[in-house]
């Protein structure tokens, strides 16, 4: 790296906030449209989260320039507006690698920068670290000053409220800047959207408010953030910016450029690859979850604040006035899914595998120990790739399967899932299912989804060696590795576990009976997991049988190449084939 | 049950919401004074939550009266405040039973009642759940209303802004009423109650807003539910009422009076037991705590809204101004303790168990994936009895011990609980320790809480025919179970684990190597539990020995005798021991 041409190369281009602050202010407008310069190249080249950090450039130079980073803290929520803040603070040429396995994160990170004082990933959560930030300076005695920076969108996540209004009860020096460009991705709901009466919500939370202010304006943004810098107690500034600004295709759509492929600066067309490939998991669960709805007209579908990443959108221009986006509040998102349950509608929770850990204890309380009908589609399951560790989902499988009553399953192709999706809604039980990130298998789909039966594994093909026990994503790894160890003189059974829970402990004892010896492979931390519940399973088997659990070690799994991330796990077909030839002759 | 004498019998005492909605206005009065005082004799009688239900009276009757339950739905939050409804509801003569495993939970349940529309037990749930029933009721064109019921205590939760916010974006008939009595447990906080500004907060968020009115005055009251009774759209009626509203000394104080033992009606003095017994876990984690904080100037404790039950009241008469008080506000206690760890400090977070699973995700991804040394003390871990399936802490060594980098602990006893909080403080790690409900064992302390080796276990006593794993309140028991085995002949080594995560291979292989045969014991579902962790980590052992869990098996497990739920999940020390026995003999 380090290479890369530079389409544009600003003379107004600064790395370094100190650099910053010894211009003087007429000078900052320069800057602003270098930057944002900068930004449109770096996504012409790339792609990536584009539209965000368009829309907070005035904002990210003006913070800059205003208050003294790094003494004192800017706090950033989610991360997808804070493109400019790195290259600002000393990362401009490291984004031309940004979420590559050599490049800086995609989101805030500790590690990274001593001017990411709290990292992000999830939405929400910026007020609460900055509260406890200026909390502990208020120990201390350090004067420095602390700002949270939040989107309308991630402030409709419930611990944005709890932040401000346990704020406003320390009536704590806390500076807050509302970045209101009316967008989560897609446009931010909610009744305090739809009043637009912030002023009176912040208030009421024991903050005082200044603006709205023209984000753009540094006329107006510069004095506003001088005047918050000079506020005591818990004070709001509010402004109003454009998620995309500067940049004319984004400004015109900037749902459709919250991330982009590269594109032609001057025309705004997209350089996507050709799309003959398969669909995604994404489209194929909204393709599943339209034909399970077609039959039944019970299912309702729920986001949180995510239509386009979890398929709705397009289940959506199907099913008309069936789906709810209820904004960043996976909590809510759950309870009212159990309650629509309870008067007999079939509500299907699409929910990102790492946002559902929000709504867990809602899981438990609200749907589980109430035995009702609720369904939970976890896309983006697994490893992710260049979103990194705030984005895997390898910790389902661990706090779904220990719920009491909770079915939890894994589809390997686009096939299973509208069986499966159709299982669970029709299973009057609560049913979660997880599929990965990327693209399906673009295997032919059955006419009609149809049930399957709870906990039964299916044997895809048979040995007598040992059985490679897989799930979802890592069923075709198993496939292509029991080939390999064929080759190598191994006859591995493959069986595909469907289930995680309840598990089929007649395949497992067959297997233990027949080949003797168990792989489990998954995409997920070992801890807890698939292997876990296997062995949990198997302890009071009288056969007793060796069991090798394949998965990820206890640890965070670093931003990158998603197929990379595979073989670091060493869960790709050839290592499974190399481990477990090893394992066979060592025991 | 059944034969209970009771100390008064009103005439106008009514057991059903028909026969309410029968009697005249005028009546109200009567059957309010005669509901209130059976709710002080039931109190008088029996002792449990108290203070809440007497402060409800009215907007229990009015509520009934005005609204067609249980067509019309009332969605109670959490359920301390709502012995009045179930009395009314059929369940009055049940309540003299509430909370034994014969008798009515001491919360709202689905199960026990057609007035109980949807379960409570964890504060914050009714609004999202009563969205989802006024949203399917709009489906299916009903009719009927729904009317949420939360207090001002509960509505500090994040979920239920999540909830209010959604409404007002659905413009719903979403009906709310805040029952404002200025308390959660302890006296409520937030920027909210300070400001006030209830009506300003709650038209932001799109909602109508009545009140506030008097809730113990039928003649305000009565038309107040009336007029939101014919409301439209998210409409809230705010209710100001006194907890322990009609009995003196509940009145005086409140927050001494939200649960009680039996007490004298005349004089309101407790019959409390002698209380020359050991103390409560609770009241030596205050203690530990406090000596931790003697010596490091660093620590300071966060209760979401519980400084009672956490035994931080007590910590902070030791230690004032080193208490926060968030409010039931887990998600923010959490992300607000990670701000306070990047400053240096060494927060302490004291959540239930059950509670804590609202911030599972602010575990991971604000604690755990930035390393953050944040300590989380997990009262009422394992089963707590009374409180039933929605207090049980049965889900935390399997939710947290997959969290990357964390350390989960239980202490078998108080020295070893002071012991375990100063390595917690002083491990520069996130760090999850686990404790019972109840009292603890009445050892006696070292004179100075000192840091224990991490991911060491203890052997309590050498055997050589089977090797007890226990860990926290099972390890008694397994000591119990070693004499007991011992008796029969069987020579057992008993192991105090002490650590889940990491977990002591050293000592399991010297088990396997020593033992041969591994039980493991844990007050914890046996999915993704200690015994679970014990199998991953003997999976790869090359003496493959036999491992037998001992915990509690899938399924959500009712209210009742702590004691007798030990039994019926068969690890108390007879049944460890027999278990043991005919294990040690069929393999």
């Amino acid at each position: 790296m380090g290479t890369a041409v530079r389409s544009v190369s600003a003379p107004d281009a600064v790395e370094d906030p100190r650099e910053l602050r010894c211009l003087p202010r007429a000078r900052l407008g320069g800057v602003c449209d270098a930057l944002r310069d900068d930004l449109i190249a770096l996504g012409a080249r790339r792609g990536g989260h584009f539209a965000g950090s368009l829309g907070t450039v005035e904002l990210t130079v003006g913070l800059h320039w205003v208050f003294d980073t790094p003494r004192d803290r800017i706090v950033w929520d989610v991360g997808h507006q804070a493109y400019g803040h790195k290259a600002l603070t000393g990362r401009r040429q490291q984004l031309d690698r940004v979420k590559c396995a050599d490049g800086p994160s995609g989101f805030l990170r500790r590690a990274e920068s001593e001017f990411d004082v709290f990292g992000a990933g999830h939405a929400g959560t910026s007020i609460s670290a900055a509260l406890g930030i200026v909390e502990a300076q208020r120990r201390s005695g350090d004067a420095a000053r602390t700002v949270a920076v939040i989107g309308d969108g991630a402030s409709t996540a419930g611990m944005a409220f709890e932040a401000l209004n346990h704020a406003g009860e320390l009536a704590a020096d806390l500076r807050v800047v509302l970045n209101d460009n009316g967008m989560s991705i897609a446009p931010s709901v909610g009744g305090l959207r739809r009043t637009g009466e912030f002023r009176k919500y912040f208030e009421s939370l024991g903050f005082s408010y200044i603006g709205p202010v023209d984000g753009h304006a540094l006329d107006e943004l510069i004095p506003a953030l001088e005047t918050l810098r000079d506020a005591s107690g818990p004070t709001v500034l509010h402004t109003r910016t454009h998620k995309g600004y500067g940049f004319a295709p984004a400004a015109a759509d900037p749902y459709g450029w919250h991330a982009t492929s590269p594109f032609d600066r001057a025309t705004g067309a997209r350089k996507s690859g050709s799309n003959s490939g398969p669909p995604s998991w994404t489209e194929a669960f909204a393709d599943a979850l339209g034909r399970v709805a077609d039959r039944d007209p019970r299912v309702v579908a729920i986001t949180a604040a995510m239509p386009d990443g979890t398929g709705l959108d397009r289940f959506a221009r199907r099913h008309p006035g069936r789906v709810y986006d209820v904004g960043i509040a996976e909590q809510h998102a759950v309870t009212f899914a159990a309650g629509l349950a309870t008067e007999g509608l079939r509500p299907v929770c699409a929910i990102y595998s790492t946002f559902l850990q929000r709504a867990f204890d809602q899981i438990v309380h609200d749907v589980a120990l109430q035995g009702l009908p609720v369904s939970f589609a976890l896309d983006r399951a697994g490893l992710v790739g260049a979103d990194g560790p705030t984005h895997h989902g390898v910790l389902d499988l661990g706090y779904l399967r220990i719920i009491p009553g909770l079915v939890v399953a894994a589809p390997r192709d686009e096939n299973q899932l509208q069986h499966m999706l159709a299982t669970a809604v029709g299973s009057d039980r609560p049913f979660a299912l997880r599929f990965p990130r990327g693209a399906a298998l673009g295997v032919g789909l059955d006419p009609e989804p149809k049930p399957i039966p709870i906990g039964h594994a299916e044997m895809l093909c048979d040995g007598s060696d040992v059985a490679l026990f897989a799930l979802g994503k890592t069923v075709s790894s198993a496939l292509a590795a029991a080939e390999k160890l064929a080759q190598r003189g191994v006859s591995a059974r493959v069986v595909d576990a469907r289930f995680v829970k309840p598990l089929d402990r007649d395949a497992l004892e067959s297997a233990a009976r027949h080949c003797g010896r168990i792989v489990t492979l998954e995409d997920h931390m070992l801890a807890g997991g698939f292997g876990s519940a296997v062995l949990e399973a198997l302890a009071a088997s009288p056969l007793h049988p060796r069991v090798l659990a394949m998965g990820l070690d206890d640890g965070f799994v670093e931003h990158g190449d998603v197929d990379q991330q595979w073989l670091d796990a060493r869960i790709d077909a050839e290592s499974i084939a190399q481990r477990t030839l090893a394992w066979l002759e060592s025991c």
